[in-house]
């Protein structure tokens, strides 16, 4: 391949696959204000999500026709290194999808895919709260757990792009059952659903509490029942915080980061759940140094993490294609 | 500076700092033989540790005068990017010691340092069982539990120097005390002193062994009463297989390896320790695809893996400020 196109920097098309909406949007050079941006339902349920994303990448195709490449954010299990999406939970038509090695087929440009955590944590220590810092522990804290972590400057991806399943780490191995169906995972003690799970349990041993046992809770009702003073509904948050300290306890051990990044929904209910995650962090931390000048902040990309991720997963690809043709 | 020197690869002076032995040896190019090779007893608990260390660095220095480097493995905790001895529990004399920026002033000579169990874990992937993977898990199960990682063909380090301290990871935050003061680490399950410390528990509880309640047991004595079919020496190495495989389960969803290789002297008792691991091992990894090709290794290097692993260290950061510089 001949790479003195890059050189000049063309457009590059970052997607983001979400649950909810497929999004694609038009980058060119170092601006972060998408030329062209374009989203539409993916209605994971029903057949015709690939087509539906076609459609979505060729309306941001820049006029020119010039791109040089697709980063591309999904879902996993996936494997980066050849494309293929092992099996997401939420789009059942895609099993053992080659989603890269089509789109690379169709669209005659370089596909780079990886998935959703791992770029949300890629894209942070390029253009958000990790910007600058060189060994970054991104954790995003919702319907699951998810990790990103970047080593001296590089996304860690492992043998089959599997690394950084930081919420499936065991905590326990008596701990409750993960959505994995094994047990004691991180993602069973402190993502929403295990708060929700926790409370309801509490509630079935019969402790007081303004919340009523529903299956339908949610973790933001949790929450607002916390906020309102409910002791149960603030045990529920805090016991997720303790758990996630011994989790990072474990990942400074692992790592060693400058900073710990928290993305997804569950971490933005403030000192709810930090407060005893950092009493937790600090008592599990076997040693001092591990702390000093340890930044821990809140994700600065929003929404936007997918996409910019991807975007930064293409332009670091790209980049090192560059160096090795040198 | 400059590296022309670098080009025709002088000598690589390897050190290893044990507990028991100093020992040194110089190294021509890619020849794993050393022309010079020294050691005297460390005496740790003696003055004059630093003293003994120049005297046997001396005595193998090359008759040409001409060193590119100096590796070294010491014990830790340990600041690889300072040269700082942060403080080892056996050396005492050495608390926040700047070894590797006193040997450089001593030696005029660039010195790279970092711990045991990263080396040991840098010198197979280099010259032993990890040859050609990129991605490599070592753990060293012993009198602690140790742990070296290999990222893409590089050493992960950490900001502070502290990554991989895997034998620190929590594995059951109320499981028994770990050597550090800390609860529930794999140390605490799967060393050598965790697995006498069991016996002894059981056998204050009344249960039937060959054993005699001592509290100089050794974990060599429970693996033979073991091999002579004593039931409580059997579980207790079952025991510590079964946490190991927890762990290790861990730390492939950490790193996704392609090769887990164990170094140490509990893991040279074979069976008694690694029929429980793998069962522990396929029961608590949460998706197939991470055993897919994963070799599961014994080291290679044996005694030289302290030497070696400095040795590949020099090799490696010479390298890769002749990158830089180029």
């Amino acid at each position: 391949m001949g790479y003195g196109i890059i050189a000049r920097m063309g457009t590059i098309i970052a997607v983001d696959i979400g649950g909810t909406h497929l999004r694609a949007a038009a980058y060119e050079s170092d601006n972060l204000q998408p030329i062209q941006h374009q989203r539409v339902k993916t209605n994971a349920n029903q057949a015709g999500v690939y087509e539906r994303l076609i459609e979505v990448i060729e309306a941001v195709w820049p006029k020119d026709g010039i791109v040089d490449a697709i980063g591309a954010a999904s879902p996993g299990p996936l494997d980066p290194h050849t494309g293929y999406i092992l099996g997401t939970p939420n789009i059942q038509e895609w099993q053992n999808f080659p989603l890269a090695p089509k789109l690379l087929d169709y669209f005659k440009t370089p596909v780079f895919l990886d998935n959703d955590a791992n770029l949300a944590g890629l894209g942070e220590w390029k253009f958000g709260a990790g910007k600058g810092h060189h060994d970054v522990l991104y954790l995003t804290v919702s319907t699951g757990i998810g990790g990103g972590v970047i080593i001296e400057d590089r996304l860690l991806q492992g043998t089959h792009g599997l690394a950084a399943e930081l919420g499936h780490v065991i905590i326990d191995p008596n701990g409750p059952m993960c959505s994995c169906g094994f047990n004691g995972h991180l993602e069973a003690f402190s993502s929403g659903p295990a708060i929700v799970r926790y409370a309801l349990g509490e509630l079935e041993s019969g402790a007081r509490s303004s919340l009523k046992h529903d299956v339908n809770l949610t973790a933001r009702q949790v929450a607002e029942a916390a906020m309102q003073g409910d002791a149960l509904a603030i045990s529920a948050y805090q016991r997720a915080g303790e758990y996630l300290g011994i989790g990072v306890a474990s990942f400074l051990h692992t790592f060693d980061p400058s900073i710990v990044i928290f993305g997804g929904g569950v971490s933005r209910v403030g000192p709810l759940l930090f407060d005893s995650f950092h009493t937790s962090l600090r008592k599990h931390v076997f040693h001092p140094r591990y702390l000093e000048g340890l930044k821990i902040e809140m994700a600065a990309l929003g929404d936007d993490a997918g996409l910019l991720g991807a975007l930064a997963l293409a332009q670091v690809k790209l980049q090192s294609l560059k160096k090795e043709s040198v």
